[in-house]
C-alpha cells in the first residue's frame, strides 16, 4: 500500500516504543507469546490516529505514544481470543501461525489475558498527571469492555442464531471496531493542555465515521478486492453466509456511504490545526485495497 | 464455617455494593454470565482485605469496597478462564455448573475478558482522587498480570513438563495466589491518607504470609480433609500426581511451616490500630477444615 508510506517513520516509533514498553521482570513462554501477536505487523492505525489527535490538542509525544500502544494492546489481545477455537478457530493471521497455532491454546488464552491486563499497568506508569491516566483508563476500558468491544463481539455472536437488521449489523459494527478507534483518538485528546468536552466529542465522532466506513469497506473489498492484494481469497463473506452491511445494502449504496463517512470524518477535524497527518491518514484508508 | 459467622455482615455489604456496580447499559448473555460467576459465594476474602486494611490506615470505606471489588473482579475472571477446556476444563465451580458450562465457552471467555477490563473501568470511577486512582491501577495490573497472577499460571503449567523444586513451588504459589493478596491489601491501603511506603510494604508482607500459608493449607487439606465438609473427594493431588509443596515437605514439617506463617502475618499489623478484624480473618482462615 504505496500511498502508507508517509506513515512509515511514525510506525517504526512506535514499534519501537512497544519493544520498549514490553520489558518484564518474568521472561517465559507468555511473554513470547504476548511479544510474537504485538509485533505481527499491522497497520498501527490506532497508535496513530492517538499519535495525530495528540498533535491536534498540541499534546505531548510521548504520552501519546505510550497511550496508543495500549490501545494496540487491547486490540491485539481482542485478535488473540477471536482466533482461539471456541470463537472463530482462525490459524492463521496475517499470513503467520495465529497465537494459539504458535504457543499452544493455553498460552495464548494467557497472552491475551496479560495484554489486557498490562494495557492498564503502563497507562498507569506514563509520566503525566494522575488525572489523566484515570480519564484514560476510564475510556480505554469503557470503550473496550461490555458496553464496548466486548459488547460488539456478543452481538456479532447473537447473529449466528437470528439473521440481523441493517442498524443491528451497524450498532455491531459500531462496538466491534468504532468503540476502539474512539479510545484510540479520545487518549491522544488527553494527552494536550485544557481539553474541553468538544474535543473529546469530536474524536469520537470521528472514530465513529472512520470506524464504520472502514468495516463496509472490508465488506465491499470481500466482493470486489484483488485476492492477491487483500492475501486471502474474495468471496467469503457470501460462502460462510455471513450477514454483513453490504450484503443487506447494496454494493453501490454502500459506496456512497463510505464516501460520505470519510466526508463526515474530514468535517470533524477542519476547524483544528495540525489536521494534516490525520487527513493523510483517511485519504489512505479510503484508497486502499486490501 | 461457623468462625466465619463474624464477617457475614460486611460480605453482605460487599455483596450488595458488587451488584450496584455492575450495571451495565448493555444487557446481554455475557453480562449474565459475568454476574453469575462474581455473584457464585465464595469467602470474598480478597474484598475483605481490602476493607480491614482500609480501616487500618483510617480510610474511607465506600473507596475500599470498589477497590475491593475490582480485586474480586480479577479473581472471578481467572477462576473462570481457568475452568475453560483448554486449561483445567472444571465442569463445576463451587457445587455450580462452571461458567463456559452454563453459558458456552465463548461467552465464557468474554465474560473473563470483560470482568478484567471492567475491574479497571470501576477504578478509574472511584470518588477518589485521580493520584490514589491511577496508584491503584499499577498495583492491581501488576500483581495481576504477567508478573503476578498471569505469570504464576505460567509456571503451574510449565510443572506439567517439568518437577518443580520446592522453591520453585513456593514461587508459584507466591505468584498465583499471594500476588492478588497483594493487590487486595494494598488497595485497601490506598484509601487511607498520607500513606506511606511502609504500610504498602507491610501490607504486602502480611498478604505474601497469608496467601503461602493459605496455599499451603489447601494442599494440607486435600491429604487430611473431610470430604463432607469440603465438598470434594480428598487425595485428588496425589492420585493426579500434582506437585505440591506439602507432597515434597511433608505434611508434619508443612502444618509447623502453615503455622508459622499466620504468625508472621500476625506480626506484621501488630503495631496498628482497628487490626482486630484482620486478626479475627487470621484466625478463621487458620482454623478453617474447608
Amino acid at each position: 500500500m504505496s500511498n502508507f508510506d508517509i506513515f512509515a517513520k511514525d510506525i517504526e516509533i512506535i514499534n519501537r516504543k512497544a519493544e520498549e514498553l514490553m520489558s518484564y521482570r518474568h521472561d517465559n513462554i507468555v511473554v513470547d507469546a504476548m511479544k510474537y501477536s504485538l509485533s505481527n505487523g499491522g497497520k498501527r492505525i490506532r497508535p496513530l490516529l492517538t499519535l495525530y489527535w495528540s498533535s491536534i490538542t498540541k499534546g505531548d509525544k510521548d504520552t501519546a505514544l505510550a497511550f496508543g500502544i495500549t490501545v494496540e494492546m487491547i486490540h491485539t489481545y481482542s485478535l488473540i481470543h477471536d482466533d482461539l477455537p471456541c470463537m472463530d478457530n482462525d490459524d492463521f493471521r496475517r499470513g503467520k501461525p495465529s497465537c494459539h497455532k504458535a504457543y499452544g491454546e493455553e498460552n495464548a488464552l494467557l497472552a491475551g489475558d496479560a495484554l489486557l491486563t498490562d494495557a492498564f499497568k503502563i497507562l498507569s506508569l506514563t509520566k503525566t498527571n494522575p488525572d489523566n491516566i484515570s480519564k484514560a483508563v476510564f475510556y480505554l476500558s469503557d470503550f473496550a469492555g461490555v458496553d464496548g468491544m466486548v459488547g460488539g463481539q456478543v452481538l456479532d455472536l447473537s447473529f449466528e442464531e437470528k439473521t440481523p437488521s441493517l442498524p443491528e449489523i451497524t450498532k455491531m459494527y459500531s462496538l466491534k471496531t468504532c468503540a476502539l478507534l474512539k479510545a484510540a483518538c479520545v487518549l491522544g485528546c488527553l494527552t494536550g493542555e485544557d481539553i474541553n468536552n468538544e474535543y473529546i466529542e469530536k474524536a469520537e465522532n470521528f472514530a465513529q465515521c472512520l470506524g464504520l466506513a472502514f468495516q463496509i469497506q472490508d465488506d465491499i473489498l470481500d466482493i470486489i478486492g484483488d485476492e492477491k492484494l487483500l492475501g486471502k481469497p474474495v468471496g467469503s463473506d457470501e460462502k460462510n453466509n455471513k450477514p454483513t452491511f453490504v450484503r443487506l445494502n447494496g454494493i453501490e449504496k454502500s459506496k456512497d456511504y463510505v464516501e460520505d463517512l470519510y466526508n463526515q470524518a474530514v468535517g470533524y477535524i477542519n476547524d483544528f490545526d495540525n489536521k494534516e497527518m490525520l487527513l493523510e491518514l483517511i485519504g489512505a484508508l479510503k484508497d486502499r485495497k486490501y
